[in-house]
């Protein structure tokens, strides 16, 4: 029940870059591995620390959202230095309350400074203040004004840390590198699974703070093992957006908390996705063994505990890629899953599953350990029956047996909102399936043509996001540079005079991005 | 009770450019002069004639999404002119329903077709789809993979017509043409104030869609005096967004629906705005007379039934200021509202704080005839009654005497959110009040020094929108060229083929846009 960090642990909310007095009920992390409680015990947030943090973030905003980008670069990129800097004793911890392997930990932390370090890039950058402007015409009829728009952040930003990206998609994740980036103070609600790595990343937040010299209130974290906290920050009235990811029904409950506001705000939640894949004929027929060793290392990777991951697989039926399939299956080991919940879960769905299951592979261990497991059914069978397309979080895929490829392209029109689709196939393949891709772009975020959806670049182009259940709001990415506009809304400036003008607007354009000038785009002053 | 157009008009909805056989109750417009209704009768959609229009809007929508841009330009370039080749019957019968003036009209056909055309120069310069490529690494580790995204349309769209812009806000509007040209098919819910002027536009777009062989259900035009098939259209499976401009609680009423759906989608509603205007002590001083004539001139444009028209005036006491005012005030004509329910509402919330009446215009006449007011109070009564806050529609603005600049401050940082603000000032007074401004633009969507806001631009900068209550969604703007990206989602594509690319991402960039190159912005292929 102890560790070696114990000793710089403390197992209390962060608020503005102090500890508060107050507190609610304790709570503790838990080992995975052996499902036994990590010290130290934490201390849920009350609502009067609710209250601090999100009255320290409103009077952070106008002071951080009015410092220049490249300040606010240097901030992000003092968090990334942090936390590569504590590499060592975050993947120790992060390991210890998540049982996710340290060479999968390793790899996150190094995405987590990088993605720190792609929004400092889109600051310096400039450009994605999406400078437009239209210059004064005194002689049109009527005069034409000047006029010039740019976007500006929204406020307070609640981030909800997810449980299985405890680095990547928490403390110091893409939705708070994001909601920096743009200029928005944030307070965090630390993921119960792993308290002790919030803490951990969120002093290295607070740290780079106080050195960049920024109002503590652009940082508060908070614990919390229960709903309360979560709830009382998404309906403060000076909390201006939130970000989450998690599950369906947590994420749901925010959307509708925030819609019945007096001022609702909006609420990018990433929910539930099963990322459908299609595996085309003459592909099935030319590398079907090859396929099913890519399939399963991708529906097993982190223990099913991506949300990218393939959890519908449809195919006509091929002996090779089946028996290959099959074969994986039982020989995978067990996993530990993130929490005792998630572990439960996942037992229980696979169970109701239980007559769809062809193959497993060694049995479950101790701790919150989890079975791998194969369900396959029929195409008929799917399409009668909706409640298979939902996901299911953890070491299991189910796949579809189909008549043809009409039968695909049925199943296709009929998907839900997700994340990914994925095709596999030949050229020949994709020429002799039209449609497939047109239909899958509406149901999607991202289109993906041989290979597997596990892998989510961090970059310019990446939208992870996807129609409803998958996200809230189809319209957005939570990952990639292109995560910075959902904190964004555009102002336009008309008549100011240069002076008065924030200096993306001015004539002269000082930052040297890309603005549309009268309808044009000029990279330099015109 | 008949019009010259009688004979073209026949008072029934417009499905995928068919005329439904069923429908349920009918109901008039009328003539705001007289409040006599006029000729011919229509008949309201019925629950079946929703759904036809939605069932052919879902099936038009892959042809439509899918067309070149350009195809939709032309597209956008045929209701443009058959807008203008109708000016003459179009403004008659606008100033029938509305009586709106004719210059008025005349100058709302010219802003409806220049919209228009505006999308359709948008779609031409085609970089709107905003394409990010990252080319693949095969050499880095783990492998970097070829990726790309863009702009798509959402869906259905559903565009509620507004009562005070019978063309420019209504069904061709700029809702209507930034949905069309993002690529999404429209069914527009007539306002019931102008069924005429809603027919006879119903008929251009239909001719145009015709005319380019685009599949009927790209746009359907539905009748009704009631809510049923205005909230069966948000409730509708089918439909992807929203677009309204309206009353408050009709704009929040669309919001709750649409966020209680199983698949909650967005809701761009323009609602209420009081447009608050802050004159500076040293432009008083010195520019009274003028600023009063401005304001006048600005706050009765169109019956003061603009959505920018100023209705909170902030400044000191200077008797010259005053005293202009109120003798622009007595010396105004009635003007005619555009409706019995908004001439009802206004003349009965005017009346509620008449105790603040300080001047009054010529006396309201027959039909739906409105008194310009004058309504005054201090700073301290301001502050101390939040519904003096709240929009009144018509020729009214509440001049609010502060005690100075701080109380202007302090005002200020109360306000919800807004359309505009305005400052009226010198260059010194600017200096002299640097927190204003930044107060200001956390709460409106366009910031306007020395100009009045009923003046809307529509180009690349303007930002009609702002923060709740003003709209919905204060991440977005209803008029100007970036209203288009309301209807659209980012979707990435991973290792397609060139050849199953959209132009937009093809390496050879067939389409000359602009685009972001592995972070870099290039307009021509690499």
């Amino acid at each position: 029940m102890t560790t070696a960090l114990n000793g710089e642990l403390h197992g209390i909310s962060l608020i503005a870059g102090s500890v508060p007095s107050s507190g609610g009920a304790s709570f503790h992390g838990f080992n995975p591995s052996n499902g036994r409680p990590l010290d130290p015990a934490y201390t849920s947030a009350s609502i009067a620390d609710v209250e601090s943090a999100v009255a320290a973030a409103a009077d952070a905003f106008d002071s951080f959202a009015n410092i220049a980008g490249s300040k606010r670069a240097m901030f992000l990129r003092a968090i990334a230095d942090g936390i590569d800097a504590s590499a060592a004793e975050l993947i120790e911890r992060a390991n210890l309350e998540t049982a996710l392997p340290i060479p999968r930990l390793t790899g996150e932390v190094a995405r987590t400074s990088s993605q720190l370090r792609l929004f400092a890039g889109v600051l310096d950058e400039g450009s994605w203040v999406t400078a437009r402007i239209e210059t004064a015409d005194p002689t049109r009829t009527p005069p034409k004004p000047d006029l010039r728009s740019m976007l500006r952040p929204l406020g307070p930003v609640v981030v909800f840390g997810a449980s299985n990206f405890p680095l990547a998609f928490s403390v110091a994740g893409g939705d708070t590198a994001s909601a920096f980036a743009a200029g928005n103070p944030v307070i965090v609600k630390a993921h119960p699974a792993h308290p002790g790595t919030s803490e951990l990343v969120g002093n290295i937040i607070s740290h780079a703070a106080k050195q960049a010299g920024l109002p503590g209130g652009v940082f508060s974290l908070l614990f919390d093992s229960g709903h309360q906290v979560g709830a009382a920050l998404v309906q403060h009235p000076e909390v201006k957006a939130v970000a989450f990811t998690g599950s369906f029904r947590g994420g749901r409950a925010l959307m509708d908390l925030a819609a019945q506001r007096e001022v609702p705000i909006p609420v990018y939640a990433e929910m539930g996705s099963t990322n459908p894949v299609f595996i085309l004929p003459r592909a099935l027929a030319e590398r079907g063994e090859a396929l099913a060793k890519g399939l399963h290392g991708s529906f097993i990777l982190g223990g099913g505990q991506f949300c990218t991951k393939p959890g519908l697989v449809f195919a006509s039926e091929a002996p090779p890629f089946l028996n290959a399939l099959r074969a994986s299956v039982v020989s995978s080991p067990a996993f530990s899953l993130l929490t005792e919940g998630i572990a439960t879960i996942f037992s229980k769905s696979v169970e109701d599953r239980g007559s769809m299951q062809t193959a497993k592979g060694t049995a479950a261990g101790e701790g919150f350990s989890a079975q791998v497991s194969l369900l396959e059914t029929d195409g008929a069978s799917f399409l009668a029956d909706h409640s298979l397309a939902e996901e299911v979080f953890g070491p299991t895929t189910l796949l579809i047996h189909c008549t043809g490829l009409d039968q695909m392209l049925h199943a296709a029109r009929n998907l839900g909102g997700h994340l990914t689709a994925t095709v596999l196939g030949t050229d020949q393949d994709l020429a002799d399936s039209a449609d497939l891709l047109r239909i899958l772009e509406t149901k999607v975020g991202r289109v993906i043509f041989n290979a597997f959806p596990t892998g989510v670049e961090v970059n310019h182009a990446m939208v992870h996001g996807g129609p409803y259940p998958a996200t809230s709001d189809g319209r957005s990415t939570s990952v990639g540079s292109q995560a910075i506009f959902r904190f964004t809304r555009p102002v336009s400036y008309q008549g100011l005079p240069q002076t008065a003008l924030h200096p993306a607007l001015q004539d002269s354009n000082p930052l040297g991005i890309l603005r549309l000038w009268n309808g044009a785009w000029q990279m330099t002053s015109p």
